[in-house]
């Protein structure tokens, strides 16, 4: 159908969409604190509800209800699933913000506060894409389904079970994720993936109390055991050498390295932004955008043992513990890696070492032949009037493999942010511009998928 | 002489060293909190002066003040000097105590408080066996000085200095170390020397801020760095692997080995202290008596990078550092060592990693056949009747090597503490009947070197 009414109900109700927005960015909702998560929800409901969709809250023990909602198209049998989540990042350091973190404050064209770029502002574009269609041809092309969760910024943990509880209510014929804006060039930018994740802790223990140094010729050193264990686990050339560890590690297709090299990398950017001279391992161009989106990493993220304060301290620590993540890619299985990672420990002589498994996801793609990738990419050509950058996947992680590994359908990230959107950062901002083009942009791809 | 009436005169004032004490524990002298040292040095120079000694206070900038005392004998020209610090530990956990850290409590034959043992307890003890001579016979068998310092519990800063600065004061003909008591079995303990010690900070930087792990494809990750420099440095055989460590170790003597072959190592007890089924390497009897007494080590002390919180955070953390101290033994000096870790890490591929260089003693020992050691194992088998444990050099440090190196003089530590005395952790005590027999010993060591 020809969008211009849509498009034009979208340019004047700008002001609705920055007053909704304002209104969920003032209801805090912060995951990691459990702060305002049920008003939340039912702001969100309220929301859908009043644009016309059927909604549930979908409870489980101990999680923070995912919000359901579902529309039909009169005359379409396709369907479209938005995934979302209502949660934001804890706003602190409070002291860094311009402006109140949960003010929803205009300011020269952009709205600034917690979850205004993520993903709140996601959430008001999804539905008020929905209410142009139902206010200029009282229908929708398709019809809409929103899953909006809690805990998006936590890890996820409840969604896999509410999904398997509710399952008839999930299917869809594709999916369009939480994230996504336009790069520095103003081009837009979708993504085909993402990295699964695994966390994993390693303890060791030596006496039963810290003892003084003096007595290391007989005390066995805790922290020279994780030394010398993580040694065994990734070289100096960032090489993982757990045994197996790369065994399914599914190569690029030649579709995406074809993407790979289209691909802008701001190095130059990137690099003053985290003050190094050069990346890892010297790697640029179209290496690095390769080691960046196609290989499995280990981390560590944190590592304590003994005394940390000023100066020295003669001290023989009683324990030490490292904490790591592994970001993998299709197909490795983060329990699989785990179990490798506890073999390989043994294996080496390390089997004093605890090992203990935190929270994980799986990687996942959509192929960049499947043809809602090419649907998205040409709708956002036609709104932004630029190319789309495809990313045939992110080196970010997030629950998308329930929706993509489980369901079956293309799950495509698009959305409104933008380049220098401080997302879980204080001054998170949205610009209007991108607001409105964003919501414009779901339009166009619930109108052509249709 | 006959030591009847001195050792007679100590059982008779056993009321005066145990209040002496009190006094000195009541007052409280935490040189890492700099908490009452000028008040707690002129009480011990007080105590000197009251028994007769010609006494000064030697002042260092931004240190806290040495204690000096001497008398001078009719008859002898020998002089014996007592090394003492007046100085405590910090007595935290205060909970922990059974009765007030400064209050000097009696209870059941022992006296309790930071300071009984370590090293108040000596003070009083050494300066009362002074006393009873000059009660008795109206003079002291040999010429006596006192170094009393105030920061032995914080790696003795000044002292170098103030040495140096009034260098004439402190020639002797023997030096009596600070610490010693008797072991499980009430055999008498004296020790001939201590090890060095160099400690070590290691720095490791990437980014300019901490960020998420996603980027680890492009970010250097600090924490790696040091994991890889670290096990450059030590392998898991406990071979320290900087070039040219071991250069100038010296082998003990043989007298040292036979020394070592009679030394008890209460092993079982210690493995039940630490709670562990074996030592380091499954080291036992003979091999761990020599490692612990002649082999440097290398600890890691602390280490500290990114997020060390509960469970989980992908985090890519800007900044790592590793604290460590080398144990030295003769003849390695700290310096040279400093300087061959410093190229070890260039040669090896890590000079990123910043070295910053933290306190240092040297080892030093005073050798088995030095006709000082003798003296001082008769003097104690005499007192305690039973045969006397000699330790040809300790696994501690301490600044004893300014005595040993710098004056020449044989230095054997020896002193009135017990097996149970809890040093440097809640509840130390001292008991009466070492205090007394301490103080025996000390006036039999005097006697027997005029």
């Amino acid at each position: 159908m020809d969008m211009k009414a849509v498009y034009r109900y979208i340019d004047q109700h700008a002001q609705d969409l920055i007053q909704d927005l304002a209104e969920l960015v003032k209801q805090p909702s912060v995951s990691a604190k459990r702060e305002g998560m049920q008003e939340c929800a039912e702001k969100v409901e309220s929301m859908l509800q009043e644009t016309g969709f059927s909604t549930r809250l979908l409870p489980e023990k101990d999680g923070n209800p995912v919000v359901y909602g579902e529309l039909k198209s009169k005359h379409s049998k396709k369907t479209l699933l938005f995934y979302d989540h209502y949660d934001v990042q804890p706003p602190e350091p409070l002291e860094e913000w311009r402006f109140d973190a949960f003010s929803g404050k205009v300011h020269e064209g952009r709205i600034y506060g917690r979850g205004t770029s993520d993903n709140k502002g996601n959430i008001v574009s999804r539905i008020k894409a929905s209410e142009a269609f139902l206010k200029t041809i009282g229908d929708i092309p398709v019809n809409v389904k929103f899953v909006v969760e809690g805990e998006e910024e936590i890890g996820s943990p409840h969604l896999k079970p509410v999904m398997k509880q509710y399952n008839e209510l999930f299917s869809n014929d594709a999916t369009i994720w939480e994230f996504g804006g336009t790069n520095y060039e103003g081009r837009p930018e979708i993504y085909l993936g993402l990295k699964g994740v695994l966390s994993v802790e390693l303890r060791a223990k030596g006496a039963i109390r810290d003892t003084h140094s003096a007595n290391a010729p007989l005390i066995p050193n805790p922290a020279w055991r994780l030394i010398w264990a993580l040694n065994t686990m990734k070289n100096d050339e960032e090489q993982i050498m757990i045994e197996g560890f790369y065994d399914n590690v599914q190569q690029p297709s030649k579709e995406e390295l074809q993407l790979l090299k289209e691909m802008p990398l701001e190095e130059k950017k990137l690099k003053k932004a985290y003050g190094l001279k050069e990346f890892l391992q010297g790697r640029t161009g179209y290496e690095a955008k390769k080691e960046l989106l196609f290989s499995p990493t280990c981390t560590i993220n944190g590592f304590l043992t003994g005394y940390t304060g000023p100066r020295s301290k003669t001290v023989l620590p009683k324990e030490a513990m490292v904490k790591l993540d592994f970001r993998l890619v299709p197909n490795q299985k983060p329990d699989e890696i785990f179990e490798k990672l506890v073999s390989h420990l043994k294996g080496r002589g390390f089997s004093d070492i605890e090992t203990v498994q935190y929270g994980s996801t799986e990687p996942t793609k959509t192929p960049v032949t499947d043809p809602f990738v090419e649907i998205v990419a040409k709708a956002a050509e036609k709104v932004y009037e630029k190319r789309a950058v495809v990313y045939p996947t992110s080196a970010g992680s997030g629950p998308m493999h329930l929706f993509r590994n489980l369901l079956g359908c293309p799950v495509v990230s698009a959305g409104c942010s933008h380049a220098d959107a401080k997302v879980h950062a204080p001054n998170e901002n949205l610009t209007i511009d991108g607001f409105i083009k964003g919501t414009k942009f779901m339009a166009t791809i619930m109108n052509d998928l249709a």
